[in-house]
């Protein structure tokens, strides 16, 4: 990282002027380990999975959108397959908990872990050994990608309900009222919103969810209350998208984060390693509540704030130029000297 | 644009949660006349002048800088290569007053109209004559670009001390002080700063360049005033910049302001033709503060946020692919009845 800073400060610009691409190309060569970082070949990892909670009337659309837009992404329309083209990211599309089954498809992951969630209002959303499957499995696809030339991991998720399961995870890994952090999702009324943060504060206060404030703002890890946390309000797309955070960083890949889904699955895989938030770059400000909290509390400052609000990777995707131009700049541009121009040292 | 907005409400999304993305395809549609905005060639103009006023000390870089910037960019060494490079975009570079003789480079567009201007805290920045000059060559610039297929034209400025005649300008059209619009630049000290901003207030009050506070705000077009501002404190690649945009609207072309320099063109251009406005998208915020009164004024809300000074067309050539992209989502994804996918209506 200071081998890369002191080459931004020679190349044909005044020094800082090109802000955060600068400090995103130091950052990444810091991730990367080499002070000249270079991405060529991004690679989107959408894991969907349903959630059981969707049976209290949390969405504004059907449980049954969530094979349906897995298809989508098979097929190659929804808004993730357009930004990844323009991109030039590959996808893998991965079933870690779809309600239904899905038609066979090559490209499809079928990992299923079971058929979606069951309603946390009710009882835990999983038992511990499928929320460890979930994280077990995440890695590997993330190690999948790695081995077939990723060198950007970018996070896509869908579920309908997972906003509901993604606030009340991050309503207790922030310490914050589950109000604050419990957005409109795919665009609910109010009567719904307000259901919704109340599902969430019960199920806190059932599960014993809530960190002392101490160990909120602690950089100490506690994997037990993860795990715990994960297994009772969580999703396996969010177990699954944990584990690909975790694989990616113990491979020093970055990661980019999407909204609030990816958010919550990235504030999940620094609480099992710390260490793994070296290797997040927030894409995007979502517009959804717990975005913003899960962010700050990770310490990232988005790249993009586009009243985005759509999830499947589609922030994260739009990002990747971004990201890539950082270190584009950072190793093509002419120094002062190359160039003949007077510096003003 | 009331198609393209019917047709975003028809895709495989909750409407409007691609927030900004749909507004600006939107946008787009209406500019080019057609509900499926495309865009296929976005060419950069970098207009490079040089400014009297620098022989003041208002800049941390000298002004030969500005000639072998000139030369950075005709040999592909400088950010805005890179990131046209990336963005797929053609380049135009163009010598509307660079202060000394420019090498014959078959890829300059030479067309020098003085020798940089003269100091404007001495006497007027240029002659009317020159300054109708520089704006119909700019004209002629966005034609030919126009000509060769361009459908984005993309604004980029190079001149050792254009943040003061910027500023100047802003502070007029705006009615702010020029302590509120005036920014560090390259980077100067603190001393350097208060000497910037009392020859741009001085020269304001000697050229007489302060609007009535009604006529600020109005939408009406005050040709005698705008050309009579850049005159006195403007610059060659200023106005230049401010009829690539006017020639750029009338042909119905979107146009990306980058940051406070092509700003301060963009904002004179609507001055003196208002429907200007409608054609202009505002790529990133510039650290500049007078880019932000700009920008205001203009209407505009940035795409990018990332803390860049650069100028040279960068910010915004690091924005094509957000635009592109807005376009291609428009234009590529699946409605909810070809992917079988539930709607909420």
């Amino acid at each position: 990282m200071q081998r890369a800073a002191a080459r931004q400060n020679t190349l044909t610009k005044p020094n800082g002027s090109l802000g955060r691409l600068e400090s995103l190309a130091i950052g990444l060569a810091g991730m990367q380990g080499y002070e000249g970082p270079q991405i060529h070949l991004p690679y989107i990892i959408v894991i969907a999975g349903d959630h059981g909670i969707t049976r209290q009337g949390v969405s504004a659309y059907p449980a049954e959108v969530t094979p349906q837009m897995v298809l989508n992404y098979l097929r190659g329309g929804a808004a993730v397959n357009v930004l990844a083209r323009h991109a030039g990211a590959q996808m893998i599309v991965a079933d870690f908990g779809v309600a239904v089954d899905m038609p066979a498809y090559p490209a499809l992951v079928s990992q299923k872990i079971a058929y979606g969630t069951r309603d946390f209002s009710v009882e835990p959303a999983m038992t511990e050994a499928q929320a460890e499957q979930a994280i077990a499995q995440g890695i590997s696809l993330a190690n999948r990608a790695i081995d077939e030339g990723a060198d950007l991991i970018v996070l896509g998720d869908m579920g309908i309900g997972n906003t509901t399961a993604s606030a009340a995870m991050i309503a207790a890994l922030t310490g914050k009222p589950a109000a604050d952090v419990t957005g409109r999702g795919t665009g609910v009324d109010n009567v719904t919103w307000k259901r919704k943060v109340a599902l969430i504060e019960q199920a806190l206060i059932t599960y014993q969810l809530h960190l002392p404030p101490y160990d909120l703002h602690s950089e100490t890890e506690n994997i037990p209350f993860g795990l715990n946390l994960l297994r009772h309000v969580g999703g396996f797309e969010i177990g699954g998208l944990c584990g690909v955070v975790l694989g990616a960083a113990s491979r020093r890949v970055p990661v980019l984060v999407d909204g609030v889904i990816t958010g919550a699955a990235a504030l999940l895989a620094t609480m099992l390693v710390t260490n793994a938030r070296y290797y997040l770059i927030a894409a995007h400000l979502s517009v959804e509540p717990g975005h913003r909290a899960a962010l700050a509390h990770l310490g990232l400052t988005p790249l993009l704030d586009l009243e985005l609000r759509l999830g499947e990777g589609s922030g994260a995707a739009l990002a990747i130029p971004l990201v890539v131009a950082a270190c584009k700049v950072l190793n093509e541009m002419a120094t002062f000297s190359e160039a003949g121009v007077s510096n003003n040292g």
